[in-house]
């Protein structure tokens, strides 16, 4: 076990554990967890989340799914699989990697001729994706770090931090990686609402790795701007299709207000976060419950009889985007479809 | 009593009575104050808030100082009121409003010649500065309520509403008139972090009046007006210098984004919050404590490792305001130092 990772594969009882994120910053807690609706759930209730990391648990999903199903014969082995797989690829909409992670290990499979092959093969592929991404983000750092000035504070939104992925981040691993290169970088951490991802998340784990930061509202961020606190803006994504980035609410009002100021904008993800296939209009924005904006704690904040939307992602269009950081380079405008789809074709 | 006023002078108890805004939407809880020092706390905790209703709290509070002065001597009289005042004033930093009651009562009381005299002046003074916000709401809502199309959803943030005032609001006063005059109008309430008084105040009293209203998170509001769901904002304000519109923390992140989706963006006030003597970088911003932030209910999510930055307001450049509602009408870009002191002048 890697100490800074998210969630890992264990050989000994065959079954994934992950840190429960809900729980943090007051708790830190690991579950072990060895049922494909329990690991649903899980997702659902974001216990795991974070796109990377949606990619990583999807693929040790499917590989759960091949140790626990039914393994007679290849025909029923390989159906109970998909049938779980559907389960974990329907728990969030819009997160492309999740879908990525499951697919690829299901193709891994394929070629195999016994079931006993299949869950070989399952484990070692979704090992495989998981020591990938850790490889994937400290790249992602190492190319957005270049881009930061020697000195500077950088504003992020929610957490695409080492909880986010198999370990150090995307948008963090840019900022852990400018620190280690020996750059003085601090951090303004938005608080994300509804579920304080920025003020759980990633202000416990920049500080616990000494890192200066500050957690704001959400909606101090353009003032802060306005007064020339703020040097660059690095988000995670979701998704990135090949009009706009998917990343969690919020993301957008950002970009809009960094666009105001002359802020440079970066956007760190993975290529597996590409979906150069589609466009905007074809992805459904995820909408969730009630209750995660009207109640905190025991009390309620919303009044019965008023409505409340809750989405839980934005779409940024790329002409607000300065640069998409990935694992082989920074994609610079006029980013478009034909790059995104050169560089997805070198994968 | 006005059955929806949020504030107001009980003369039998000589006291002030006041709704506790800090309990809203879960408790309807009236208090009676009878003390400076507890109409001090109330006014720093924000179960007394928003910009007029600081201006009617300041009057009554030197109607109350000077009900509970020594009235021996007129000098010692008026030391004792003065030194009240002082305590009340230095509440609340940036919200101009407080100070202009304060002293409009202050300069009524001066020509008496005996503290009875002053003490009647006082009460009466500040009865009358009530009565006349009120009518100032409604003559803000009538000049807004053009401006809005028959069918519309405004966005607002924070509560410029009756609890903001003696009754009616302004922002809201804009709406109801809206309403009452036959116009079809949707509200997008900003739940307004860190205090959530966009969520517990202007939803739980635009329910209550059955007007159809919609809480979202601050960051949601980009989205929506990026999706053409939003026809215009309206948001009131705590002070307006001669280049800057003074208001909840946020304001100016809506300011920018509707600047940006060429949606207008309205600011409703009265001509009390005019400040033209000032400019922007005259006017401190109130900075709060960390645990509003961090703190919700029983728990906190926030780290003790993170550093907080609470900012109560934010400046909005005049050039990002489409117009300001007053009572005396509706004042239009450019709307420079000559305009406010002319219309300053009139009152």
């Amino acid at each position: 076990m890697n100490e800074t990772a998210t969630l890992w594969w264990d050989a000994e009882s065959t079954s994934i554990h992950y840190i429960e994120q809900t729980l943090l910053p007051n708790e830190y807690s690991i579950i072990k967890c060895r049922g494909i609706e329990k690991l649903a759930t899980a997702i659902r209730r974001l216990e795991i989340r974070g796109a990377p990391a949606l990619g990583v648990a999807g693929a040790y999903g499917v590989a759960l799914a091949a140790v626990l199903a039914d393994g007679k014969d290849l025909k029923s082995f390989m159906e109970a699989v998909n049938r779980d797989s559907d389960i974990l690829r329907s728990t969030r909409p819009t997160a492309i990697n999740l879908a990525w992670g499951i697919d690829r290990v299901l193709a891994a499979m394929k070629p195999e001729q016994t079931p006993a092959d299949a869950v070989t093969r399952a484990i070692v592929t979704a090992e495989e994706i998981a020591r990938e991404d850790t490889a994937c983000c400290h790249a992602i750092g190492r190319h957005g770090a270049a881009l930061l000035p020697d000195s500077c504070t950088v504003l992020t939104h929610c957490n695409a931090g080492a909880l986010a992925c198999s370990s150090w981040g995307t948008a963090l691993g840019v900022i852990r990686s400018a620190v280690n290169a020996g750059k003085q970088v601090k951090v303004i951490s938005c608080e994300t609402r509804p579920l304080l991802q920025g003020a759980r998340l990633t202000a416990w784990e920049l500080a616990r790795d000494g890192i200066d930061v500050t957690t704001i509202t959400d909606s101090t961020a353009a003032h802060l701007m306005r007064k020339g606190a703020i040097d660059a803006v690095v988000v995670g994504a979701d998704r990135i299709t090949r009009d706009a980035i998917f990343n969690k609410i919020g993301t957008y009002m950002h970009a809009v207000c960094a666009h105001h100021h002359k802020i440079p904008f970066y956007v760190a993800a993975p290529r597996s976060t590409f979906d150069p296939k589609n466009s905007e209009q074809d992805v459904i924005i995820e909408e969730r419950g009630r209750d995660e904006v009207t109640i905190m704690g025991s009390r309620t904040y919303v009044p019965e009889g008023a409505h409340v939307k809750n989405y839980a992602f934005d779409a940024t269009p790329m002409e607000l985007v300065t640069a998409v950081i990935t694992e082989t380079g920074v994609l610079r405008p006029p980013i478009d479809i034909h790059k995104l789809l050169s560089h997805q074709s070198t994968t």
